[in-house]
């Protein structure tokens, strides 16, 4: 209950963006719309708009990032915001300060956003729950739980190709259990209500009870990909995995590794989609990743207009009664 | 005498900003005044003035820092300026380039200011005596001797608070001997002319001649706290420290550590100030730091605008005759 | 004869900067004419011009660097672009994304120009030919193959104080071997015309058939001197270099070094430049390299104006017929 609403304010608007859990589906469209105005004429995104000038934004990555701490630095500056990042291994922890005095540090700076990127689940939550009034918090990934804003803009990569949700059969392929972003998008999926949705692992990689959230599980990927229109391949997350966990990546490759000919079980216009960064021949072969039907660059473009959406609706919102400034 | 006037161009007016010793009672309070007019109604910052736009900041950090570069980097940026930080650990001084080699390099690159943190004492001067006459050198914090922007916001801090220095009784408490913020902030409260200025700490962690001066040292930290108006906790330095030179931590904090109890020993509308980062349970008790009485966070935010103030009115000069542009 | 067309578009105009070899005479002197127009009165340059507002310059350097790193990065501010420094370490090619995936991402982020150093003679190269046709790349130094801007650099400042190249006697002295700087220049020099270039070293640092560039090899640094008007000395790359090769530093001091000794047998107004970092008393004396002759901290400030013109020369083109957006 209180993960649910800690996110809005006292008007239901989005605060800090935590999770996909708790949005309405309203809330969802309204980011995709917004989304959606930025992302110009042929596809070329309006480069700088002056919506953030004068705000800060934090980057606070305790986990190696490339692709998504440079779009969430790039949404910043396209929104003319200043943009902080915080290293985090030569930072004031190192003398002994804690992670919340460093916090309230950087508000007394009159920064205005943290973007967090934490490996322990629940962090973004913990530092949500701890920032000042003024302060928005979005949530980068956190552990094997969420992943928000990679969530949205594959709701908003899959919208730009298939338009309506409700006839779409969508199946998510590899490792279900410990990917983050995986759970962030089975939220998404069932709220924008897609009418079927098939998680594929072999059994090692489902978490328990993922059924209750509305999803068929598939062990078999040519079921699982037969007549899907949207594929999204994940990442095989190799250092999360225990040992006996699975067998060799070429025996992966060979039972969940999207290949053409497996492809091919997928109605004729599927698209694949990919988080990123891919292993080639382990998850997706390249010539599938590379392929016509790939939408997996398109998805990194359309991170940036996510991320500018979601940074100033957040940031944007009239402070509502009783909320400091 | 080299060393007063090093920082200032030759009709008086400040050039460097090296040290606290050397400015006149006027000089500092131009430079209060000045961060004044960077707060604006309800204590938010003026967020972006384009007062240094097209001047060029650089951050050289050979000390680990978060806080203070994160605020002169925040204060380039709100000024407008264009910031860089070097990385000294993989800069050309490992390709064998010594430092002043890469100073004028810089120079040469038009760069208009050097933000210096060094583990040696009179890093700072050395460096404002080599540079080009039109680049400025500020001083953010040298070995043990001084950090000349830290006294003068928590100078900042204590008018907002206090009004007039003159009737004041200041406490600094803590290790005296290594803190180079200690030896700033006596020069700054005795040149605004606080009553008393005690000083508090065991005998190892008091300097050699400190009484020279104008302060009272006191070993007793209740007679030290008694009747104070502003109490200023300092870091145990612990990595600064011989290993027979103290007790225990736990010792140390029963002796000189800030509570709720010894502070009632102060004036009831006493202020907490401490520069952080603070060691919760070493030198201060939360409940202080976080209490009703704690201006700490209050110095982080000054310290932003102070440091406008000095960034601004040392690059914002017109040059004095016989200074090369 | 691909590596020469593939740094222009189909209307000959400069789309990427990889080598000096295949530009054009009148090619060179628009990018130094171009330069000079971002040089104002009193050599100093206009700060902030708006030319590429809203463009994203990202810089990719594989190699330690903070000269030339720092001047791209300043180049690119004060033409208002975005820049973006990928840590290359702490990048996704740890988690196992090739380089060429990660320059696809950074195409999808709507990224206009890589800058890129590298180890490697021909990456920036094999970077130009995969890069999406609306964006540009910067070689910076691959490996012992090519520094085009380096070269750019030094002709300006030599037209800058001897006009015309005709006339010109030049001596580049030092390691030709292992010198991408070297390769560099000798290009831009016949392509200017000097008369006469000598290239000085012993034979061990001197690459095979280099007379066919239009060279003359001289061992004898008496002889290479004599009656130059431009001196051009290399840093000594030891890093570069196999143990054998060379004697002591102080025995490569005696034989080659520059000394004022040795300047004076060069025209009394040669100027002296070096592209830094310099090894002091191992290629060059402090005297010489801090002398009135010397011009290589003007160098460095000539090196931002002539960056700032390949930059905006590059991004600035209307795209040709058939290029896509």
């Amino acid at each position: 209950m209180r993960r649910h609403s800690l996110q809005h304010d006292s008007e239901g608007r989005l605060h800090h963006l935590l999770t996909i859990e708790g949005l309405k589906r309203q809330q969802i469209v309204d980011i995709l719309d917004t989304a959606e105005s930025f992302i110009s004429v042929g596809d070329r995104q309006v480069r700088k708009v002056p919506l953030l000038r004068g705000k800060t934004v934090v980057n606070l990555f305790f986990e190696a990032s490339t692709r998504t701490l440079t779009t969430f630095e790039l949404a910043a500056k396209r929104l003319s915001a200043d943009v902080l990042k915080i290293n985090i291994n030569t930072s004031a922890t190192v003398k002994g300060e804690s992670l919340l005095d460093m916090l309230h540090n950087l508000e007394a700076m009159q920064c205005d956003m943290f973007v967090v990127r934490h490996a322990d689940s629940g962090a973004a939550h913990l530092i949500a729950r701890h920032v000042a009034p003024h302060v928005s918090v979005i949530n980068a990934g956190d552990g094997s739980h969420a992943h928000p804003t990679q969530a949205l803009l594959d709701m908003f990569t899959i919208r730009r190709w298939k338009g309506e949700f409700a006839p779409l059969t969508v199946a998510i392929v590899g490792d279900i259990k410990h990917s983050r972003v995986a759970r962030s998008l089975i939220h998404a999926l069932t709220t924008l209500g897609v009418s079927a949705l098939r998680v594929v692992a072999p059994k090692t990689l489902i978490p328990a009870a993922v059924e209750s959230l509305g999803v068929h599980v598939v062990h078999d990927l040519d079921a699982g990909l037969r007549g899907a229109d949207v594929v999204i391949m994940l990442r095989l997350q190799k250092e999360r995995m225990q040992g006996a966990m699975l067998p060799s990546e070429a025996e992966y490759f060979s039972t969940y590794g999207l290949t053409e000919e497996k492809l091919a079980l997928a109605k004729p216009d599927a698209i694949v989609m990919h988080p990123g960064p891919i292993n080639r021949g382990v998850e997706i072969a390249s010539s599938v990743a590379d392929g016509a039907q790939s939408v997996i660059l398109e998805q990194v473009s359309n991170g940036i207009a996510v991320r500018m959406a979601v940074m100033s609706m957040t940031l944007g919102r009239a402070p509502a009664e009783g909320e400091g400034a």
